[in-house]
């Protein structure tokens, strides 16, 4: 039996409210052997008191040694096993446009390339164009259109964008038409099964009416397209846990992967000040709300220390407001490690805490690494997670008798 | 999606180097209770260095509470689940002597033992003959020859012997003619599907003919076969992980289980310090060195204690002798405990240390048993350390965008 089924037999609903709080890429390391992290080195008195009324841990995104991206490191704290839900990289750029899929959409990401006279590509990044450019591009491929497919092409940035083909029956199983080399032309989209066959079909058809519009256009006058993707067939929250969510995330690709699992989309503003308005509003219309905070996983990815302790410090000082509404349970963790002496995510494993009013607390007072290896929670995997927060949720029975 | 797949996905090439010290049996128990084990009361700076500048903490070899033996404590270590690769008794008999096992082979454990004037089995250990004696059995049993198989028998110690059976096709889905009592005749072979029933006429054939020849030997005129298995399907280490690797070990079990996963055998003299000669002379050869110590398990199965702590001290003196080279990842771990105490192998997870620049340390500065509780790493499965001596080494990118 899978978790899901289990949580399906065993949840119980009531009134209790969860909230996670998510402090994207939190974990770090010390910049110097022996020094500290960003989380130890910064002043976050109201994580410390909340680890300190809760129990603590760490979370490991998805395996030892495993660093995720976004999406994986999201849907595991969402309790999906992030081995098992993989999301297509065109899906992922779809949502981190803020673009709405569908089930009927097959996502692709887009590249535009310089092709030579005899329809060869000479730049993969057709000279890395800007943004402005992207955008008046993808205005004038707009203007194709293919019969028996609907097809929506966004901007993401420079030489990026995304291409969506809505349709009934479209299968994923197309290979990249980006032959990853120069000097040699983009490749044919070529389908495996019945369904992908008939996107591969339009997709050629799009491609070659690109062509033409795109034709007097160099540097950007031709397109590969990568990582053809459906929507996955996920259970939402509300299916798997029976919790009423909320994303307030201010970033589109939070609010995709929450959209994802079946989360309300709530206007969140663009503070950390405004989310927790946000959050105050809507207390009473949901029990489980996902809070996504941005910054310590920019800051990290900058290799910005300093500029990832004031930004943890600042997340700190918006835990009371949070607090204030009593939350039955309140979770702060985050999808990944980012330290900034890396510049990137990280596998090391992520502080966590969970305070509610069943926690079994520890001897831990400090919210950090090196702390909540001694927490007890131990270590764990971040698709277990939910499951914990249900359980001191009140909202799972028992198992067997 | 397996792990090793995943591993294929994400992995990357670069120049560092990983060296995989495995003291065998390294963890052990206290002789009385609140007393000290072996490891904690060897005095190792190398060790304890080494830990100070890394993450600690605990490899449990299988699953809690399960005792491996050599092969699946060591195919854990190199990342193979050892519940899903499971290496027959036949194999790692040949694998013990060295015998060179190809996949056409089909090995097979053999014991002598006494049969009476009716053909039952008198004694199943043919009153435990000395090696001589085996030596000379087995010299008499090679001039059997079997048409359209190729047969080699091995002696290994008093009445155990290999049999190693080499042609198209043969199957190992055969019974073990060890009837497991005295009193009858040992069992006929059979074979479970149609290369198994190939090989099962050959073995027949063998052992009625080996009969005749060993007609007159009695206490040893008769032969039992037990655990026929191929060689496993196995990918290299090379093809999983990208690493050249190198087998710098002094005994053939070692060297039999390194070469069955891929490895180069380096001709590793008899010594710690042969070992290290070996290993610095090949260094820019490989990006994997597996450094296996035997003598941590030895003393361990032979109760002796101070013997035990005296092996964990040559160890640590070797050390420096490693770090010289300053590898990008040097692990310690054993591939099981040998507790003194007990004279066996254990379930006990084993002390195991990561030292690497990218490691987040912990308050660990003594490697042992009861410190590595409190390391960086938690208890983690053995089949999970490749994925983090890979993951500290840079050589996987990120799961998902």
């Amino acid at each position: 039996m899978n978790i899901h089924e289990l949580i399906g037999e065993l949840r119980e609903d009531n009134k209790s409210k969860i909230v996670l709080l998510v402090a994207d890429g939190l974990g770090g390391l010390p910049l110097t052997p022996g020094g500290k992290t960003e989380l130890e080195t910064a002043r976050t008195p109201n994580l410390d008191k909340a680890a300190a009324e809760g129990v603590t841990g760490l979370s490991i995104p998805v395996l030892p040694g495993i660093t995720p991206g976004s999406g994986p490191g999201h849907l595991g704290l969402f309790g999906y096993d992030p081995l098992q839900y993989r999301i297509g990289r065109g899906i992922l750029e779809a949502l981190g446009i803020n673009f709405h899929v569908t089930d009927k959409d097959v996502a692709v990401r887009g590249n535009f390339c310089t092709l030579d006279a005899s329809g060869k590509i000479s730049d993969r990044r057709a000279g890395r164009p800007t943004t402005e450019r992207c955008v008046a591009m993808v205005e004038k491929m707009r203007s194709v259109k293919i019969p028996g497919v609907e097809i929506f092409v966004e901007p993401v940035k420079e030489h990026r964008f995304v291409v969506v083909f809505r349709g009934e029956n479209l299968g994923d199983a197309v290979n990249d038409t980006d032959p990853q080399a120069i000097g040699v032309a983009p490749l044919l989209a070529h389908g495996k099964d019945e369904a992908s066959k008939k996107t591969a079909e339009f997709v050629n058809q799009f491609v070659t009416a690109v062509g033409k519009v795109l034709a007097s256009d160099v540097p950007t006058n031709g397109v590969t397209l990568r990582g053809f993707a459906r929507y996955p067939k996920i259970g939402t929250m509300q299916e798997i846990y029976g919790l009423k969510s909320a994303a307030i995330a201010v970033y589109p690709m939070y609010k995709g992967l929450a959209r994802l699992v079946g989360m309300d989309i709530l206007d969140a503003g663009s503070t950390l000040n405004d989310q927790i308005t946000t959050l105050k509003k809507v207390w009473n219309d949901y029990s489980f709300f996902f809070l996504h905070y941005k910054y310590t996983d920019s800051t990290g990815e900058d290799g910005n220390f300093p500029a990832k302790v004031d930004m943890i410090e600042k997340l700190d000082a918006a835990v009371p407001g949070i607090l204030e509404l009593n939350p039955d349970v309140f979770i702060v963790t985050g999808d990944h490690s980012t330290p900034s002496k890396l510049k990137s995510h990280s596998w090391h494993p992520v502080p966590t805490l969970i305070r509610a009013a069943s926690a079994r607390t520890d001897a831990v007072t400090r919210f950090s690494e090196s702390t909540c290896l001694q927490g007890g929670l131990g270590q764990f995997q971040a698709m277990h997670l939910m499951l914990m927060a249900m359980a001191h949720a009140g909202r799972l029975g028992k198992y067997g008798a």
